[in-house]
């Protein structure tokens, strides 16, 4: 008997599974996995939970993967809640809790979907799903350690789908096949303490700040680029803390992130912020301090055999042919793109994170659907 | 027998009187005035002292006037001092203690000045000395509250010389004859929140903060005039306290200090910057709300009588003509200049709110003799 991917769905969502808590989300999956055939593996790290479940053969040419997690963010304000945020009610037409749309409908869909192909059809290869606890965190234990835990043991996937939501408004217009890379620029400015009014007898990292900032504010970084939207770059904080009105400040502080394209790199943001500070430097006599935290390099899966394939099953079962976009934040595909082609679809994300977060009960079957057609046309 | 202004001022450094403290400075000096015939009032305001002393009929028409103030800063760290800060020790030429300079000195040498010359040579008009006990603090109950007294009982100065430290660093190099004004603006800059990732949805009030500020400080405010120096401006603060490097801040501010001279007032300042934020407001969709300060409007004695008298006097004594400047920070004078003409002068202020405050002990006699040949030539 298939799967219901509604059901597994409401399951799922059930299971108070706030990063880094498991909350039975996992336990629950494994279970099922196991009963299909499924080879399973907790891989455990530093207290995040995550899955690996491969059917068939460990180095088969062909092995397809899927990708996601079953972490949700907190509930917030539970009591702006109009469902229970883990009661998977149903009304409406809609499943409502936290993770109904970021994701645990999208690894119920890929789950129900894995499960009845292998045990339908099966094919002549191998799936593999790799599910973490910790997507929404630091996610630095997550999908990172199944990919290292699989390397080490020889485990790989050829191919593989991420199943987070990604279409804004109707299911079906919109797939991922990269993503723009994120870069924070933390800034220190160090000057010259004084009186207000005696500015030539200090240097006022304020000002050094501001001229900088504004240099990098001026102009767009670029205009984007075939398959990337233009980047952009953020000042997400200043902070001086200065509580004297007639005080020159000796320090200040500013944040700066960055979203970039595939004319850039985390490096060569670092060198052209390095270059800017350099004149200011000179100009003003403050110095800085710059440190980067490059948390993804934008990375391309360009249309090809993966591409297509996702996109036809997609056409197939919406009517829309999927915009191929790199847009958005960052998801795990920064991670599996180290390890094999990866593109992403799932299904409108809108509410993911908010308060009432809840799916349309009629896009997960569709969703189960496309991802059966995605193994289908790849083992065919 | 004529008053030693050094014993003068080492007595009156040894009364503590951090602001709004009198320490027993003002009645010592109202012991020295009424004994020398002069006409004393105690004008306390909200617990803020002050004294008031007249020599000669009120309602003169030649009435001189000196203002300055006993109550100083605190001591900081008492540690770091080489001389006990209320000890008044006299060693290697210097006079050690908080108000040695700011302006203890001043008030001893221009009252040693007032009582001698109305002793030795009663002239026809009257000397009035107003003396605060906060200059350093808020303020508002200090000169002003003897203003208030004194127009509201018919008692008014003809001119006045303010006593506060004036020279740089040589005795007799610099008078004031007027302050630049200034004006504090706060800033609050409002956006709208978004994710970094999607600023096409958020406004950034940090971007709209930079663009102000960045315009603000793109050029000099003017060059300067006749008898001011530049005015200046500068950023003192810029605060958002947002902790998360993926999130476009809803609000942030920013404080800025302007220096200005005849050139502004409070008033045009404000419209300036107003002017400046309406332009930012449309280009970037973030509003803005501006609370304007004016702590005091530029204000100038132009050369003359007064200047003069003052200028001749100093240049009889020292050898140098004063430079008749307009810098530094505000000072009483400021209330003062809208009761009668008003100037500044005093001996060197470097050691002023430090650790380890002192006055050159050979400063203090010659600034008396000043004072008593700007009295001489006043009445002459
Ligand atoms: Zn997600
Ligand atoms: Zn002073």
């Amino acid at each position: 008997m298939p799967i219901d991917p509604v059901q597994l769905t409401a399951d799922l969502v059930r299971c108070p599974s706030v990063t880094p808590e498991e909350g039975g989300a996992l336990v629950l999956l494994e279970g099922l996995l196991r009963g299909a055939g499924f080879e399973c593996h907790r891989i455990d790290r530093n207290g995040v939970p995550n899955l690996f479940a491969r059917w068939g053969a460990r180095g088969a040419a062909k092995t397809f993967g899927f990708n996601g997690h079953t972490d949700v963010v907190p509930v917030g304000d539970e009591a702006a809640w109009t469902h229970p945020p883990f009661g998977a009610e149903i009304s409406d037409g809609f499943l409502w809790g936290r993770g109904a749309t970021d994701m645990k409908s999208g690894v119920a869909a890929f789950t129900a979907a894995a499960i009845d192909f292998v045990t339908e059809t099966p094919p002549d290869g191998a799936v593999i799903l790799t599910i973490t606890g910790d997507e929404e965190g630091a996610g630095r234990d997550g999908t990172l350690a199944l990919l290292d835990w699989m390397e080490a043991n020889g485990e790989a996937m050829s191919h593989c789908l991420v199943g987070e939501p990604t279409c804004p408004e109707r299911m079906g217009e919109m797939m991922k096949i990269g993503r723009r890379g994120s870069i924070t620029l933390y800034l220190e400015a160090q000057g010259v303490q004084g009186h207000a009014a005696y500015p030539h007898r200090a240097k006022n990292p304020l000002h050094a700040l501001v001229s900088l900032l504004g240099q990098m504010t001026a102009q767009p970084l670029d205009a984007g680029t075939a398959h990337f939207d233009a980047s952009t770059l953020q000042i997400v904080t200043i902070d001086c803390g200065n509580p004297a009105t007639n005080v020159i400040p000796a320090k200040a502080r500013a944040t700066v992130n960055i979203r970039f394209n595939d004319l850039h790199s985390g490096a060569s943001l670092s060198d052209w912020a390095k270059g800017l500070i350099a004149g200011v430097e000179t100009e003003t006599g403050v110095t800085f301090t710059l440190r980067a935290d490059i948390s993804g390099e934008s990375f391309l899966t360009p249309p090809g055999m993966l591409v297509d394939l996702v996109a036809d099953a997609v056409e197939a079962e919406t009517g829309l042919r999927p915009e191929l976009s790199t847009s958005g934040g960052t998801s795990d595909a920064r991670f599996v793109k180290n390890h094999c082609p990866v593109v992403e679809f799932g299904l409108v994300g809108q509410t993911m994170h908010s308060v009432d977060e809840r799916v349309a009960v009629d896009q997960i079957g569709p969703l189960k659907a496309i991802y059966t057609r995605v193994l289908q046309a790849y083992f065919a």
